[in-house]
């Protein structure tokens, strides 16, 4: 393989011209949570909203752009059960090239579907990532197809810049921007273009704890390439990291507040800003890179959020086992105005004295307070609590 | 109380000029997912993304921005234990004028937090929302503060006109425009403003089902004022009723698919369009009025809409209560590569013979082939399965 080059901001602003009528020029809010919670005046940059997504379709875009009449004729392959993949269906459909995506046999629902409807021929196959890149390469050295990278590229890293141009335009005076880092494909780009147009800007690379399991699955498997990860070496103030517990924080807390979806990865930049780990002073930027967050991870991040703030309420008590003891406790819960979610009898554990049953309750609270106030209404009423969340 | 006339296009005009500089101009995006799935290109007025989550402050600002001197003083009062209620407090703070909202006393913290954020006074009170708002016109008498009505008023529904403007200009050439109706000065405004800039436009004014609870809470108890129904019976092409079902998806599309998260009122324009009952042809540009759900209520919504759509599967089963018998159980599950969400063992029921164990399972599948596979794996290997969702 070629040796690869760093792209200029003449690269990045070439990309721009070429994705324009296909990608949209994401919105930035302002948060006033944001601003009250971290000290500091915070901008949102909205590209969650992006097509697809995620900002992934500005790199796709621009490599797949740049295909001579030959190569598009002959395909594109990407191994990726994530954004990118969607990102490179998306582009060879607006392109009319065939696209092949390959992703492991275990991806979720939530991540084949929109790029089957995309139009890419998926090939699901292999226990893992790599074996699907294995297939992928394989599939490239048999069919001539292009190979489009996710990260390690020239031109994706500059489709990628884009969104520096765009921070750069809309927000030429802030301080500091705050970017996801997986592969380090978008910190790259936006790096590049930021340290030409605002050099004094402070860039700060956000990574996740990389110990296991993460919501942030979209940046959670990669490491940056090895371009990628010289330019963010010259380009980047800082990097932070943070993990899962503030990732929910942060997607609890811009979904609520800002009405914004955003996905583990992308919501990275804010957990940082609330880890108050972020060095320099007045107003930050985070970059929203994605919102592709399955519903199912959502609920479980919605209820650990909510549980933490006390907006849920989870305690094991005990009654005597006879009729109508069950109602005294259900008319304390109703007399603090708590819905009920969840209610769990229990007959046997070493707890329980024999004449006795346990009962788990799940309520809705307004918060912490609340949560006290019912705590000590059950106690003053006879029934023992021991708080489980 | 003086007649109320009907604002006019001037007046929308001029409300424009008084909230440029605190109300957003929201975006508009296409959705392709609507587009396939109705058959209509679909645009998505995206006013959740309005600040404080809805449209109200467009009409609080307007009501507020034309006060007297003295009548700034004198401060407002609204009740509302919703959207309405942190417009006027938001509108207030940004024009330095005293607040009070008077709130059910159950209303939900995520309700009253953000209206005490925005700096108003809450006074809490009375079983329900004609409590709230007897003591509301209580203090309006006693301190000659003045009376924000949520829809009954010229110039808030003047306020709530602006939004019709903007699709004006940003979609000139839309079929049909779906408005959410409940007190009716959101329908009232747009169909004003529409009517005059764009007579060929189909407006359509869209309700909940009025038959107890529903997830549209901000439309649901209200029904429209004198003046707004008697402009909504001059403009409305046609109105179309939904129901918690239709909405619950709508909500669960917009989300997963959009990325934008949109309350049960904000959502039933959409719900109409997937109903199938919308008349007319073409486009069809549906406002999104605002985003203000509750988190909890999230949950249960996206659950169900998951479940719907064969991305749960509940399913009771029988299996002998003795050692290993759960592990044969669990290993089909994970042979499917299904994450189980929820178990519980049951001994007692007139449905189980005296050595079996009943076991409910909560697991997240693909999509409903998906579940129909894992039925019959587990059938196919002794265990009868009951579907409970």
């Amino acid at each position: 393989m070629a040796t690869k080059t760093e792209p200029t901001l003449a690269d990045i602003e070439a990309a721009r011209e070429r994705i324009a009528h296909h990608a949209r020029v994401t919105p930035v809010y302002g948060s006033e949570t944001l601003l009250r919670e971290s000290g500091r005046p915070t901008l949102l940059k909205a590209e969650n909203l992006q097509r697809t997504g995620s900002f992934k379709i500005r790199g796709a875009m621009n490599r797949l752009a740049t295909l001579t009449a030959e190569e598009r004729d002959a395909g594109v392959v990407a191994a990726s059960a994530g954004n990118h993949g969607q990102a490179v269906a998306w582009a060879a459909r607006e392109l009319g090239v065939h696209a092949t995506v390959f992703m492991p046999e275990d991806a979720p629902m939530a991540k084949v579907e929109p790029t089957l409807t995309y139009g890419a021929e998926i090939v699901l196959g292999g226990a893992g990532f790599d074996a699907a890149l294995a297939e992928a390469q394989e599939r490239v050295a048999e069919s001539g197809a292009t190979f489009v990278h996710a990260f390690e590229d020239e031109l994706v890293i500059a489709g990628q810049g884009t969104l520096g141009l765009e921070i750069a335009d809309q927000l030429p005076e802030v301080g500091t921007v705050l970017i996801p880092v997986g592969g380090g494909g978008l910190a790259a780009g936006i790096s590049i273009a930021l340290r030409a147009l605002r050099p004094k800007t402070r860039l700060v690379g956000v990574e996740v704890r990389r110990d296991g399991y993460t919501i942030a699955d979209g940046i959670a498997v990669k490491v940056p390439g090895e371009l990628t990860m010289s330019i963010l070496q010259q380009n980047l103030d800082e990097v932070v990291t943070v993990n899962d517990e503030q990732i929910s924080a942060a997607i609890t807390l811009l979904l609520e507040r800002s009405k914004l979806l955003v996905e583990g990865a992308g919501a990275v930049g804010v957990a940082a800003l609330l880890s108050g780990e972020v060095g320099g002073k007045g107003s930050v930027c985070a970059v929203l890179s994605g919102g592709n967050i399955d519903p199912t991870t959502l609920i479980s991040v919605l209820r650990h959020g909510l549980t933490l703030a006390g907006r849920y309420l989870v305690m094991r008590t005990r009654l005597v086992d006879r009729p109508g003891e069950l109602i005294k406790l259900t008319r304390l819960v109703a007399q603090q105005r708590c819905n009920i979610v969840q209610i769990e009898h229990r007959r046997e554990g070493v707890t329980l004295e024999v004449a006795d049953v346990g009962v788990d309750l799940t309520v809705v609270t307004r918060n912490e307070e609340h949560c006290q106030q019912l705590i000590a209404l059950r106690e003053q009423n006879g029934f023992p609590v021991q708080r489980l969340g």
